[in-house]
């Protein structure tokens, strides 16, 4: 099998995908970040706010522009933006980039929501109230067009330590997200996210449970979740089936959107990686059971037999899932493409990456 | 017949179009509609400004945000975004907006390329060289991921004072342009035109013939020239069929992608109104004829039995065309609607406006 589906009836899905798809990535920051440990998407706390733009500019182009470094680790730990790009030119995919709300901004053509970066929650509210409604209010817009085009909506997203706002996210809005987010990390730093969850929980006052999604982003959010949220709900509306391109962080857009306007719901699945679903840390499906049980699919592609440790990392816990990976896989799946046909393609792009770090320093 | 085919072979973008389209307006501003008596597109030259954010505003959402007011003159005479709306709606299309580079930015989401304002050429090079690179490239990337994703692109425009730009650019290029180009008003300031155009071109230094079209945009065009050409360059290579939605300024937007990239040109047309054949005082065949005689085609929708003046103020050749009217009235006809359907649904939309004439001042 190509994937797996864990949860829910994807049917409907698949059907929908084969009548015409496009695949956009929603791209934000968060001053989460900047906190030490926190992420591993970075080589430094403050070039965090670089990889949403680089994993854009990445996915359009195949080289980053805002900085001139290769989108890889030293020792060879790509961006999940590999495989994406990989993926999505081998089934000849359109690609849109949405820009919720970052601190750089990649010089790319992008849609931008008319965000804001997300501040950091332990020191103050991530975003202002009405910054969230326009967020929300432009992306209902824009998701109502996109669905008119397609048939299917693929969304990934790029925002380092959104696990840690989507955790706090998921809390204030009532679930219990403490044990189930996932890191891209292979040592998922837990206690580092809970205490800093608590601590932004304290520090804005949140004691019982926030019903409204929008005061619950503004106040330990960030802009990522409500650009998702609102982009799915109108392109639903609008006769499109969407796919949540991620990991546990789409617990947090799921929850947004059944707060929001529960009618969507049945036109919603996940898609994501087996690296994802492998993580014992985390626990994708037992936080969308909780949320609303919607399809979850994770695509069965294994780096095991690759040829550079730097792919390989994928099988010890590194990276896992990002930029919409798993969703662009199961997408290719359901096209038709062979898992080897795609480990075929993101070996070739690899090759070139690790060709440019004779030119550039790595990320 | 609901259109007219009035040069070259127009098959081949009926049978693309009924494959699936996408419809882009393209905005921006120049600051030539600031000069006295070159536009109507505002009751005042400064808020000529606003009217590219107001077309695009009042396309997506049916108001404007930018700007208080209905998009109508006093006495009713609509923007032709009413004509876009209403039949866009009827076709249940997909609507992008693009900002080539405008002084005013809509509130809604569009793709911004990083361009900036033109300024006005009878003082200054409309744009510096870097941003018409900018412009070029993003289009161009924008342009590849569009037309992997419909068959058919129609791609309309809102630049006001865009007909003298495009003059002084094709003579820059070395066209016959002194006396071809259309206006939104009935009386065409021709003289006015041709005199603002010398200075330009003087002012710039250009003697002879520039091959160069960055250049020539940069010295004396717009943003939306490069803008809509490298869009429209970059969805041909991915696959797609182009409509040029718009009147003689599409004469530049030709000139630009002849110059760019000849491969292209045999997947491009241009679609029209037939109030904008009709403009004696222009000529958009014999233009295309020059540049490169590419498929035009006018709609043949009349308002001559609308009860309204503001209406039939089109029969008297008042605003013409804009905000890709001609294209998306083409591609209703061409999906099978038929013009008392559409003359219908503008109708229903004008009378929406004119009951918001009395809670909001007019444009």
């Amino acid at each position: 099998m190509e994937y797996t589906v864990h949860l829910g009836d994807f049917e409907p899905f698949i059907n929908a995908i084969k009548q015409g798809f496009l695949f956009t990535l929603t791209i934000g920051t968060t001053d989460v970040s900047l906190i030490p440990g926190i992420t591993i998407a970075g080589a430094k706390p403050e070039l965090t706010h670089y990889t949403p733009a680089a994993d854009a500019e990445y996915l359009l182009l195949g080289r980053c522009r805002v900085i001139n470094t290769v989108p890889m680790t030293p020792d060879g730990k790509p961006t999940p933006a590999l495989i994406t790009r990989a993926v999505l030119r081998l089934i000849n995919a359109s690609v849109l980039v949405v820009n919720a709300g970052s601190r750089i901004k990649p010089l790319i053509p992008y849609v931008d929501l008319q965000g804001e970066p997300g501040l950091d929650i332990t020191k103050s509210n991530a975003l202002r109230r009405d910054v969230v409604e326009r967020v929300v209010d432009n992306g209902l817009v824009l998701g109502d067009n996109l669905g008119r085009l397609s048939k299917a909506l693929i969304i990934g997203e790029s925002i380092p330590a959104g696990t840690t706002t989507a955790m706090a996210f998921l809390i204030a809005m009532g679930y219990d997200a403490w044990h189930k987010m996932s890191s891209a990390s292979p040592v998922n730093p837990r206690e580092l996210k809970i205490s800093i969850v608590k601590r932004a929980l304290e520090r804005a006052g949140v004691s019982g449970i926030i019903n409204d999604p929008i005061l619950a982003t503004s106040k330990v959010g960030d802009p990522v979740i409500p650009a998702m949220a609102s982009i799915a709900i109108g392109a639903v509306k609008s006769g499109s089936h969407v796919v949540l391109a991620g990991g546990t962080q789409m617990g947090a857009v799921l929850a947004f959107i059944k707060a929001f306007d529960k009618s969507t719901l049945s036109k919603l699945a996940i898609a994501t990686t087996r690296w994802l679903i492998n993580d014992k840390t985390a626990d994708l499906i037992g936080l969308i059971r909780e949320v609303h049980p919607i399809p979850v699919v994770s695509s069965n592609l294994s780096f095991d037999d690759m040829p550079y440790d730097g792919l390989r990392a994928f099988e010890g816990g590194f990276i896992k899932e990002g930029v919409g990976a798993g969703g662009s896989l199961v997408t290719a799946s359901v096209m038709g493409v062979g898992l080897d046909s795609i480990k075929a393609a993101i070996l070739r792009d690899y090759r070139e990456l690790l060709a440019m770090l004779r030119e550039y320093p790595s990320f």
